[in-house]
C-alpha cells in the first residue's frame, strides 16, 4: 500500500543536493538576453520614443516598442480555454504598452548579447511621457470624472449580485441581530524563491520552442497562440523544475514576448528572465480587497444571513480580473451553507501592479472578513467563539446553495473540535482575565474556511496521465499536471503504485512537462491537480493493469480475472501469495517475445464532473506586546479535512508553507504603493518583509480524514487551504487579547500602533 | 490522398538550411570533453600503463583505464533482446582493454575541460605494449597456430550450414554445367556525414541521461545497462537529428563509455565525439568477405543448385558478428527461389577494425558474388544475361525454401525487363562488337538481388505510435522508429495523413526519440521501418479516426459508422460532401466543453509477424579506357520493387544514395589494413576515396510497384536495397566490355592493372 505512507519526495534529493535543474540552468550555444525598459511613471502616455542610439549600441540585436508588436490584445490569466465566449477572460494586453498603467509598465525590450549591454541599452532609450493622474485608491478609480485605464471600461472589469438560500429580506428582518464590518486587505506578493524566466527559440521546423517556469505549459502554448496569431500546434512549451509559483505562474507573462522576439529575430535563443525587482512589480500581485460584510444571527447563535460586497482592484491590467472575487466568494459558501447568502462584488481597475492568481484565489480576503465578522458576533452574543462556529459550521448533507448539491464529506466540526484540543482551548479560555490589563496580553483566536478541489463546473477540469511499463517491470508515469514544488509527482506516483500493486520506488515520474508529448493537463492552480488529475492517474493505473494481466493471461493460459498485481508480481488472486510471474518477466516477454505481445502502456484523458469541498480551521494562542505593538505566537494549528491523506510528511509540509504564508500576510507583508503618485516603495525583499524562519512561529497541524467518495482515493484540496484562515485567527486573538478589532491586513506594528494609539492603548 | 505523393519531407527545410539541430548542437554548462587513448599497434597486451603524469596536468577531471572499468563483458550490436539465450549477440567488449586488437583500439580515455588539455593529456600517458602477431588473413587466422585474439574463441566466432529445397547432391549430378568462382570484398566504411558523438549526465533524480547520435535508442539504453549494470529505467537516450548511420549507428559504441564516465564524475555532463580518423576505424567497418561460389546449371539455362560457402571477417570484435552473413545469405534466397541452396558460412575474428552492420548486412558482398557466378553461367551458356535471368527469377507463388512460406509479391521480372527497357539493352547488345578491341571498350551488365523487410522471424519485430490531436485540429506523431536522414519521419506522416483522413501538413511529427517517452520501436535497421512501423501507424491512425468518429457521435447524435472525416472535416460517410463539422472544431470540443470529452490520443505498440521480399536488379552501361584502367559509366539504372511507393521522391532520393554507395564500393572505396603489421593505411576522407559528385554519373530508377498484401500501404522495403547491386552489374558489364572477370572489390584503377596486365591487355 503506497497511498496514507510518508514516502520521500520523488524530487527531494535532487532539490536539497542543488541537482533539479530550473529554467534558468539550461543554456543554448549563441543566447541572447532580453529586458523590458520599464516605465517610471504608473500612469501616462508614450509621446515619444527613440530607440536610435540604443540600436546603435554594439551587442543589440533588437529594439522593440509598443510600434513593433501585434496591436490584437490577447488575455494573460492561465485558464483553460472557454466555449463560452462570455465566460472568456478579458483581453486588455499587449506586448508593450504606449500606455503605462502601473509603475514598471513594458514600454519598450531590448535583445542583446548579455545582461551588460542589455542595461547599457536600456539607458539609451530616450522616452518622454505625457503624466496622467494615477488611480490607486477605489473612490478615486470610480469617481465618474476618473480617466479611462482601458477604453471603453469605466474602469470597472465586471460586477455581479446574487443571493442563495432562500427570502434575503426576510431572513434579515428575523434576525435578532445585526453585525457589519468593513474590511481591507492589502497587496502582496508570492514571493516564490525562482523569479519569473522563460527562453525560446525556433527549432528546426520553424516552430517556436519556450522552456518557462510555468504552472500551465499547456495553457501557456495557447495564450502564446493567441497573442501571436501564430499556430498552436507550431509552439511547443517546456516546463523544467520550478521553484515555487504560488499562482503567480498561473500567468503567461513572459512567454508571449520571448517567443515574439525569438520570432522577430530569425529563432535565435532568446532568455528574459525578471530579476526581483522586476518580479515584485512586473508579474501579479494579490488583489487588495475592499470588503463589507453583514451578517443576520438569531438570538440562539443562528446564522440565517450573510451578506459581502466586495470591491477588487486588479490593479493595471485584468490578469484573472473577476474570476478571483467570484470564485472566493462561492467557496466560502460551503462553510455555513444553511445560511442565506448575498453576495455582490465588483473588479475594478487602477495603477499598480496586476493582481492575479495567488494561493487561495481571493479567499483570504473574503475569509478574512467573513471570519472576523463571525468573531464579533460571537462576541455581540456573548457565545464562544468555538462554539458558534459549531453551531454553524457545515453537516454532511448541507446543501450548497449555489450548485444546490448535496455536500457530501464535511469534517469542518472534527476540525473546529480538534483544533479545541489541540490548543487546550477551554483551558486557557478560562483561565484568560477579561478584558486584560497590562503591557502583555494574550488572546486566543479561531477561523475557519471551506475550499473547493479544482475548478468545476465554473470551468472545465481536463487531466490526462500516460504510463508506459518498462522492461526492468518498473513504470514510467506521464502527466500533463505540473508538479510546482507542491508534491504532485509524489502522490500521483503513490497513486499509481496504489492502483496497480506494485512499489512506490518503481514508478518513475517524468516530471517535465512537454506540451508536444504530455498528455494535456491544465496545470497547477485551484488545488487542483490531487483531485482533478488524480483522477486520471488512477483510471490509467487501473487500465495498465487490467493490460498487463490479460496479457498474463495471454502468456499463462490463466484467466486474468482470477490474476491480480502484488508488490510487482502477478499473483493468484485469492490466495495472492502464489507469485505467477514477476512484472519483469511479464515485460521482457511483452517486449521481445517474436509471435505476442508488444510495448503496455496506458493513457487515459477525463475531466473531473465534481468538485468536492475542503473545510479546515486555525486555532492560536498569542500574546501582544502592546508598548512594542508586536504580536508573538505562542502557539498556533491549522486543522484540515482534506478527505484521506495520500502522503501525511508532504501534506504536513503544505500546511506548514501555506500557515507561512498566511502568517505573513496577517502580521509582515504588503507592497507599498503611493495612494496619490502609484509610486512602490518597497519591490525588493529587503524592502518587503518577507517572514523568515525567526519570525515563524512553530508551526502545528492536524488532520480529521474523511474519505470523500468522488475521489478515486477519497482525496480534496490541500495545496491552498493552508493559506487561509491564520490571518482572521490572529485578527480574532488580537480582538480577544485588546479587545480591539483590526479589520486590515497587515497587522504589522505600523497598523497596531494606529489601532492602539486610537483606542488609547498608548 | 498523401499516401503516393511526392509530398516534401518533414525535415527537408531545416536540413537544407542548417537548422536541424545534431547532437553536436547541443551543449550543457561545465559540459568537459572526453577522448581515447588508442593502440598505434594491432596486437598486442599492455604491460604497463602509467597516467600519474596525466592526471595531475591542470583541467584534466579524470584518467580512466582498462583497471577502472567494469569486468563484465558486453555485446555492442544493435539488436533487439532475444528471449533465446542462443540467439544472444556475443559478449566480448570491455569498456576498455588491456589488449589491443586493432590499431586503434580503446586502452585509456580521459576528461578534460577542453579539446586541447585532453590531447595534451592523452599524451602524457605511458603505455608499454607486449607485440603480438597481428591476424589479417583469413589463412592466418584460421592457421592452427594462430594467437587467439579472444580466450576460447579459436578466432572463430560462428559457423553455420544448411541446405534447403531438395537432394543438393542429386541436384549437382543433374546439372549440365557446373559453375564455380571465387569472391573477395574489400573492407570499406560507412562515412556518414555526421561522425559519431555523445554525451550524457546524471539528471537530478540521479538517472543517467544519454544524448546521442543513435538509430536504435531503446537498445542503446537496454545496452548501456547491461555495460554498466546499472537499472534499464534509471537510463535515458535522446536521439536528436542524426547526419546519417547506415548501419554504423546501429551498434552501441560511445553510449556506455559516455554513461559510464559521468557515473564516474559525479554526473556532469561529458561529450564524447569522434573526430574523422578516430570514425574511420574506431566504429565499425564492412565485412570483408571470401566467398566460393557454386552454381548447377542445366543447358536450358535453368538455375539447378547454388552453394556459398563465406568466410566473413569480423575484425577485432564480434560486434554484430554472424548475424551479417547469415542474414545476407538467407535473403539471397529469395531471389532464384526454385534453386536448391547449400550455404556454409563462417564468421572468423582478425586485427583490425570491427566490422558490423552496413547497409545491406552483408548482402553486398554475397550478392556481389552470386550475380558475378549467374553471369559466368549466362556467358558459359550463351545465353543473354537478361533472359539468363529472367528464366530463373522468382514469380509470384514460388515458396521460400527457409521458411517454407510462399513468395506473395515478386516483381523481379517485371524489374529485370523494365531495366532492360530503360537501358536500350537489346539494341545495344546487338550493337555490341564482340570481342572487343581498341583502347576504349563498352559493355553492358546486369545484376539483381533480393532482400528482406525487416528481421522477421529471425528477431522479434517492435514498432509503436502514438497520436495526439492538437487542439487546433492537427496531430502530433510519435514513434520509437527513427529517423536518421532515410526519410521515415516523411512517410508515417503521409500514413498518418492517409489513413486519418487529413493533410499532410497537419501531422507534425515529434521526431527526436527520447526514451523515457517515446512509444517503444527497436529502431532504424534492416529497412524494416516503414514495413513495420509502419504497420504501427496505420494501426494508430485508425483508431485515434474511430475514436474521433465517436467522439463525433457523442457531440451530435449521429451514428459514427456513418460518418468519416475528409481533408480534416468530419463528413457523411456516403455523401463525402457535407462537412458536419471541422477536426478543429471536434477537437475544441473534446479538450475543452465543461462535461465531455478529454484530450483524444492513440497508442498502438505491436509486432511484425510477416516479412516481405523486396526485388530489383541494376542495369548498366559503361566504358573502359584500358590504359587508363578508368570506367565511366554511360547510363545506370536501380529498377526497384518495393511495393507501394509512399513518396516517389524520397524514395528516388534513396535509390540515389545507395547506387552512389554501391558505385564507390565498386570502384573506389577500401580502407587499407596492412595484411601483415595490421597498420590502417588511410583512416582519413584524403586517402580513403569516397566517391563526389564528379565521380558519380547521372543516376536513374524506376519502379515496379507491386501491392504487398502483408502492408497498410502495399510496400517493402527500399532502404538498403539500392546499394547491392551496382558493384556486380559493372563487374559483369566490365567482363562483357574486356572478356575480363574482375570477382574483387573495389575495382579501382590499381586493380584493373593487375587484371588488365595479367590478361596481357597492357
Amino acid at each position: 500500500m503506497a497511498v496514507g505512507k510518508s514516502v520521500q519526495r520523488k524530487d527531494g534529493v535532487a532539490k536539497v543536493t542543488g541537482k533539479a535543474r530550473y529554467t534558468d540552468d539550461f543554456s543554448m550555444p549563441g543566447m541572447r538576453v532580453a529586458k523590458y525598459l520599464r516605465s517610471p511613471i504608473a500612469h501616462g502616455r508614450v509621446v515619444r520614443i527613440d530607440t536610435t542610439r540604443a540600436e546603435k549600441l554594439p551587442g543589440v540585436d533588437g529594439v522593440f516598442t509598443f510600434h513593433d508588436v501585434p496591436k490584437n490584445t490577447f488575455a494573460t490569466a492561465g485558464h483553460p480555454f472557454s466555449l463560452d465566449p462570455e465566460h472568456g477572460d478579458v483581453a486588455d494586453r499587449l506586448l508593450l504598452t504606449d500606455c503605462a498603467r502601473f509603475q514598471g509598465d513594458e514600454v519598450a525590450v531590448v535583445v542583446t548579447r548579455d545582461d551588460m549591454t542589455a542595461h547599457k541599452a536600456l539607458s539609451l532609450i530616450e522616452v518622454e511621457y505625457e503624466n496622467l493622474k494615477p488611480l490607486i485608491r477605489m473612490q478615486d478609480v470610480l469617481a465618474h470624472d476618473a480617466p479611462e485605464l482601458h477604453k471603453r471600461s469605466r474602469n470597472l472589469i465586471k460586477e455581479h449580485a446574487y443571493t442563495v438560500g432562500g427570502d434575503y429580506k426576510k431572513a434579515i428582518e428575523e434576525s435578532d441581530h445585526l453585525i457589519e464590518g468593513v474590511f481591507e486587505t492589502q497587496i502582496v506578493q508570492h514571493c516564490h524563491l525562482e523569479n519569473h524566466s522563460s527562453y525560446a527559440y525556433m527549432d528546426d521546423m520553424d516552430r517556436i520552442v519556450i522552456v518557462s517556469s510555468t504552472q500551465i505549459p499547456h495553457i501557456a502554448r495557447r495564450i502564446v497562440s493567441e497573442a501571436l496569431n501564430f499556430p498552436l500546434s507550431r509552439i511547443r512549451v517546456i516546463k523544467p523544475h520550478i521553484g515555487g509559483g504560488f499562482g503567480n505562474k498561473q500567468d503567461v507573462i513572459l512567454e508571449p514576448m520571448v517567443a515574439f522576439l525569438t520570432l522577430k529575430l530569425g529563432g535565435i535563443p532568446i532568455r528574459l528572465k525578471l530579476n526581483r525587482e522586476e518580479c515584485m512589480v512586473g508579474t501579479r500581485v494579490r488583489h487588495p480587497l475592499h470588503i463589507q460584510v453583514k451578517a443576520g444571527i438569531s438570538q440562539e447563535g443562528n446564522l440565517n444571513v450573510i451578506d459581502y460586497d466586495a470591491v477588487s482592484n486588479t490593479g493595471a491590467y485584468a490578469s484573472h480580473g473577476h474570476s478571483i472575487v467570484s470564485a472566493a466568494a462561492a467557496k466560502t459558501h460551503y462553510m455555513y451553507p444553511r445560511a442565506i447568502y448575498r453576495c455582490r462584488a465588483r473588479t475594478i481597475y487602477g495603477n499598480f501592479p496586476s493582481a492575479g492568481a495567488m494561493r487561495g484565489y481571493g479567499s483570504p480576503q473574503i475569509i478574512f472578513a467573513v471570519e472576523s465578522l463571525m468573531e464579533d458576533a460571537a462576541r455581540k452574543l456573548g457565545i464562544d467563539s468555538v462554539d458558534f462556529r459549531l453551531k454553524n459550521a457545515v453537516k454532511p448533507g448541507d446543501i450548497n446553495q449555489i450548485g444546490k448539491r448535496p455536500i457530501v464529506t464535511a469534517g469542518l466540526i472534527e476540525c473546529i473540535e480538534k483544533g479545541r484540543d489541540l490548543i487546550d482551548w477551554d483551558k486557557k479560555r478560562a483561565t484568560l482575565q477579561t478584558p486584560q490589563t497590562g503591557p502583555v496580553r494574550k488572546g486566543l483566536g479561531i477561523a475557519c474556511f471551506s475550499y473547493l478541489s479544482g475548478t468545476y463546473p465554473s470551468c472545465v477540469e481536463p487531466a490526462s496521465a500516460r504510463l508506459i511499463l518498462n522492461q526492468d517491470g518498473s513504470v514510467n508515469l506521464l502527466v500533463g499536471a505540473t508538479e510546482i514544488g507542491q508534491g504532485s509527482d509524489t502522490v500521483f506516483a503513490q497513486m499509481t503504485a496504489e492502483t496497480l500493486g506494485t512499489s512506490y520506488e518503481k514508478v518513475h515520474v517524468v516530471s517535465n512537462q512537454d506540451t508536444d508529448v504530455t498528455p494535456f493537463d491544465s496545470g497547477a492552480y485551484a488545488s487542483r491537480q490531487t483531485y482533478v488529475t488524480g483522477q486520471a492517474v488512477m483510471r490509467a493505473a487501473s487500465e495498465l493493469k487490467d493490460k498487463i494481466l490479460a496479457y498474463a493471461g495471454v502468456i499463462t493460459g490463466m484467466n486474468p480475472g482470477e490474476l491480480d498485481i502484488d508488490e510487482g508480481n502477478i499473483v493468484i488472486a485469492k490466495s495472492r501469495q502464489t507469485a505467477v510471474m514477476s512484472l519483469k518477466d511479464l515485460s521482457m516477454d511483452a517486449y521481445y517475445n517474436k509471435n505476442r505481445g508488444g510495448q503496455i502502456t496506458s493513457e487515459v484523458s477525463c475531466k473531473a464532473l465534481t468538485n468536492a469541498p475542503s473545510y479546515g480551521c486555525t486555532v492560536v494562542d498569542l500574546e501582544i506586546d502592546i508598548p512594542m505593538c508586536k504580536v508573538k505566537i505562542n502557539e498556533i494549528y491549522n486543522i484540515h479535512d482534506a478527505g484521506v491523506i495520500i502522503n501525511p510528511l508532504t501534506s504536513e509540509g503544505q500546511i506548514h508553507g501555506g500557515m507561512a504564508m498566511g502568517i505573513g500576510a496577517a502580521l509582515f507583508e504588503v507592497l507599498m504603493v503611493d495612494p496619490d503618485s502609484g509610486r512602490i516603495y518597497n519591490n525588493n525583499m529587503l524592502d518587503y518583509k518577507v517572514p523568515t524562519i525567526m519570525d515563524i512561529p512553530g508551526l502545528g497541524s492536524g488532520f480529521v480524514q474523511t474519505h470523500e467518495p468522488t475521489h478515486p482515493y477519497g482525496s480534496k484540496s490541500l495545496g491552498e487551504p493552508p493559506v487561509l484562515t491564520p490571518a482572521p485567527a490572529i485578527r480574532n486573538a488580537i480582538l480577544d487579547a485588546t479587545g480591539i478589532a483590526i479589520n486590515e491586513l497587515p497587522m504589522n506594528p505600523k497598523t497596531l500602533f494606529t489601532h492602539f494609539k486610537n483606542a488609547g492603548l498608548l
